[in-house]
């Protein structure tokens, strides 16, 4: 491990924790990051660092080390929600009204700034170039697309991200090769029946039917069409039709998403419910308008990318704060990346009872221990410097 | 058949006529008909007959015969319908916004007032007392409940009334022993479960597939539970469930209607729909408020009134006038009157294809054929005087 | 009503009776009926009527009144069960084991014969001509097409014909225009999906599953496709897949019936039924194979018909005898007849509850009260002289 | 590694396929190893080993090492299926007809023999106790359930099991901490409605729509009731339910079996299986009755056990014979030894597509690459060796 990494953040700790606190008290909506952009370019300014802005925010920094070598791009995501903040009792709880960092999207901006600052700081050392993408809109799953759009990974070979994480405790790393995050699927189901006079259902074709034996069909995608071995979910959260108790519903909306962990098991189920839902209309004499919506991929961590955030854990902070993680059926857009390159995603623990930084999140009096924040930030440029001396891949 | 009411209301069809076209010029709405009900107390002031102003609307009028017998209630319904008209034609199109004679109401309510005219001209000759409802809020199944609360059937034997229909030729009257308008009810369903995370469906009790079964199941109410001899019919009019495509549902409302021509069908399905109801929330671990409201009875004819309508329409128009109609899944408060006394309902085409008098009840292009008029004030008239002259029932 | 017709049968209600212990004694079953019809011949070989043996089994006899006029065929049924009779205290109790007279066609050819006998005896009066046929196989749908194909209703203008009914007083005598018997169909739905090994189900296409789902939605044919007022029953009475509890089943095969009272209510119902087989199938990416087999016809009593059995009754018996029966969704298949010409089929009550001659019909303890024989018999001698001296139809 | 155990277990191989290709030819049903188990005895008489005979077949056999330590025992299976082989083309095809080693239950055997003898060479060095257990019933899943209830637990501290499998290329080992082979669970449902007549549903309570609800209920229990990063299957493999297509049915008999890889989802499917039975049972006025049999363990290999055969496998043959497979959501009942003492269960590679030996297990013309065998044996033996050499576990 660097121990000149290791000490400039240790250094630097009370720096990292204010700058996480500014972005927490400063929290602004996907692709409405303007000011929390700004902050970045003006730091990136003051130290000399090559960085572009990116459409319609974000930031792309660059260090490009002393010797030639291979790049490694670093993410960190700094939208906040439109939840409003109840931790009135810290000093930098949120100022803007409605919005809160309840994610902990400031933690990782703070953390990989501080780590682009450790990076420069052994510029001399560096075999290669890293990349630094402040990413915009992880919240609404559009911001990732955006940026690999503008180009972004052209050139990388390598991708790394973090979240930090209140399911586990403050420190503990957990990045094992394989699935972690599901990919997020939205589908909107539109039945068309024929409406009528409640008195004369041989008359229509009833939507309220139709569209809850769809419901009744489609539990059948998971329980007998994917591998068991393959997880799914699939869930309808919204289901409307008909304005009286009177009259035959003509339509029916159904909205839900989708979860999985492989493209495979994903596409059978999208074209399993979109097969169910012509049939299903077909069969009850109606039509139907499909939608299926790609909205992130599954995070699905690359063999030696995770190994080697294994290792680094190990020789930085230690074996004991390797866990081995269940996967999680939430969704990450960081699954847009690894859609191009090789790359690893970890989680970082911050957990702490004591502290009350065990609230889920999303929720409105979510917290992180920032006793975290310096794992995190030296996890980033500790695996960035790894990343660059291997040549396994 | 008594000339004399037949001469007298050939001789006041122009009347006739002109009374329904006021009442059509100025709809009102349920329990809100308080000019159609100054309009009729004018008129029965004029003719000195001796009446009562019901609460809120509404007016009994009573003609006591010269010789001592029973008691007959005549009825007419009032109200009209929140609908704009579209006969901008006619002449006598609807003043009042929004409002709208779409069902034949002012049709009734001045064949009422023509026949009670016509009988006060034989009041000498009547055995007995024949009574009048100008009744109030029949659209919203809830005035002649009012009525009767407010005791207008004490003394009565027999009521009668009928309804203009635009679905059978004009003048054919049809009135035949059993069901002919079905019962009517309300029911709310709302089932609860637990709500949650879309990637977690382990942890939620799904309202959406919870309802969607209720949806599914009950249809074997209708296929299996009710004798096949004897109609139903179960509408869920209205299915609302979850707000957000990632979130599981909590709640699932539905609304609908229940059909029936008997109460033993409606409350086996009253019980159905319940047991069922409770049985579905406890297999998906959820809870159900379940409400079922008794909206209108079922109108049927009592065999002796039905076949005395069919006499009076033979003596009076011939027998080509009788007409045999299925029953209608429709309903009508009238059956509300029928739970107490024995008597009839009557429809009385008014058809007329040239006339454009073809539409649906409830259309805003409505209208019925005026040459009807004189049949169903004359039938109401006649079949007062013979209800009272036999003495079979 | 003739007078003789009555004295006739009253005389001879002892041999009627005998005849019809005769016949009780030796039951045959469906196109076996080949002592029946033998007896049947040897007795209008010694009255010297004409007769025609049909194929494989029954009579077709015939007189030739002395007037020209119209013809009408009488009709009885003369198979029986296959259930071993529980009446051992008669002393006519089956002798054929495992056979038996449990749905009163014994009675229905004694009555039929006497009627014969009575008629013969006022040949002189007849204003044109009976035909009687002593029909076989009716338990089995078949009995009636048979005899039609071979020509037996040529020339014929209208037919009737009686059962006997321990549902009803005896003598009660019902006949009301409209429906009265079932039409009965079978259908056979084989569903073929794809088997497999119980533990990778995303192998397979589960015939189970694709077979439920089926059951699970013809359920909404009855609900929501049929006209309310049109009865309907759609019952599965078997349903076979699979062979062991750890292998995904390949086929699945359903058998039941449809009980309808006409075409258009039938026609709605097997239709549905093949629509949504192929589109569950093509849901569950399965094959189906659906048959649906008329079997017998809806009894549908022409109007002037069943207005003269009822007028004959009043007549022959008293107005007390008339009875108003609702229809039954049992089958019968006299509708076949009813197919080709007008014609009426009426019950005649034979419950007694003193002689226990209130079994339900098929049981192996029916039995009728003989007091109702000669009011068959009768029933049907005075309704073909009254059909063929009357001249409306 | 000990080289002594490899050579004379190379030096062996002919002797090992000779001894599997004799079970080979004579395979015995479950429970029905008489032959086997005698020729197993007779070996170990010949080798003066001690040894003791199971109840009703089986042997368990032991090596006392020189020096004192823990004790391990060895598992293979001994019994065939009842398949008519069809591998004429091998000389020694089974001459028992009928039945066959479709499963590779000889290999096991004998490879299991090879490494006692093998052990038996090195007795002076081996620190502890070797068991072999040669275990009857397998395919019937219950001859592990009948060996520990003879005792044979008693005293071992690691179990340790090995299955060849024509999935993978000959001499590949899998063998990952966690689940590798699913529980197997079988149900019966019996649900108990009242038949009657087609025509009269409402007399009756359909057993076939009953349990047609019950199909389509339970498929929500896969995919909305278990944590969908649980894999379980639940299948229905038979449904039998009436016997007529008139008559509605009054019982339905369901059968299948469940597969989960954790006791948690095991016990949260029996118990929605229960409930949802009887919940349906009681929506449709039925009863049920609810069988659930538990029938295999999952297999789940202990972390400690599963990385020593890695490392066994490694040290003895390359780390290129390491494989990382899935689980299998297919059964074994070794799992019934891991509910009472820590172990691991491999699966050996013998899939030569050359040699035609990719059959699936259980087809009749299954067969194994018989390359495979030496590698089977020498872990067995290797694998007792380094296990009681350590002593982390």
């Amino acid at each position: 491990m660097n121990t000149l990494i290791k000490n400039y953040i240790l250094e630097h700790e009370n720096d990292l924790i204010e700058t996480r606190r500014y972005f927490h008290q400063h929290p602004e909506l996907s692709f409405e990051e303007f000011e929390t952009t700004k902050y970045i370019a003006d730091q990136l300014d003051k130290l000399d660092v090559n960085y572009r802005l990116m459409e319609p925010t974000g930031v792309l920094a660059e260090i490009v080390g002393a010797k030639p070598g291979k790049t490694v791009l670093l993410r960190a995501d700094m939208d906040a929600l439109s939840i409003e903040e109840l931790n009135d009792h810290l000093d930098y709880c949120s100022i803007n009204s409605g919005k809160m960092h309840a994610c902990g999207h400031d933690a990782h901006t703070s953390m990989l700034l501080t780590a682009l600052k450790a990076l420069l700081s052994v510029q001399e050392q560096i075999k290669g170039t890293v990349r630094f993408i402040f990413q915009p809109a992880e919240e609404i799953a559009s911001g990732a697309k955006k940026m690999v759009e503008q180009g972004i990974l052209e050139g990388v070979d390598n991708v790394f991200g973090i979240h930090i994480w209140t399911v586990n405790e403050t420190g503990l790393v957990a990045c094992d090769p394989g699935p972690s995050f599901a990919s997020a699927d939205i589908f909107k189901v539109h039945f068309k029946g024929k409406g009528g006079h409640a008195a004369q259902p041989h008359m229509t074709h009833d939507a309220v039917v139709m569209a809850a034996e769809y419901v009744n069909n489609v539990q059948s995608i998971v329980s007998r069409s994917v591998d068991p071995l393959s997880p799914a979910v699939l869930t309808i959260g919204k289901f409307e039709s008909g304005d009286r108790f009177n009259i035959i519903a003509e339509n029916a909306f159904l909205e839900g998403t989708v979860r999985t962990f492989n493209n495979e098991t994903r596409s059978i189920v999208e074209k399993q419910m979109k097969h169910f839902a012509e049939q299903v209309a077909a069969m009850y004499h109606g039509t139907v308008d499909f939608e299926y919506i790609y909205m992130t991929e599954a995070v699905d961590n690359h063999e030696g990318s995770a190994k080697l955030v294994q290792e680094v854990t190990e020789k930085a902070f230690g074996k004991e704060f390797i866990y081995h993680d269940a996967p999680t059926m939430g969704a990450e857009d960081f699954g847009y990346y690894m859609k191009e390159i090789p790359g690893a995603f970890a989680t970082v623990g911050c957990r702490n009872t004591i502290k009350e930084t065990d609230f889920p999140h999303h929720h409105a009096r979510f917290n992180v221990d920032e006793e975290a924040l310096k794992y995190g930030a030296e996890l980033y440029a500790q695996y960035a410097l790894s990343y660059l001396e291997q040549d396994k891949f």
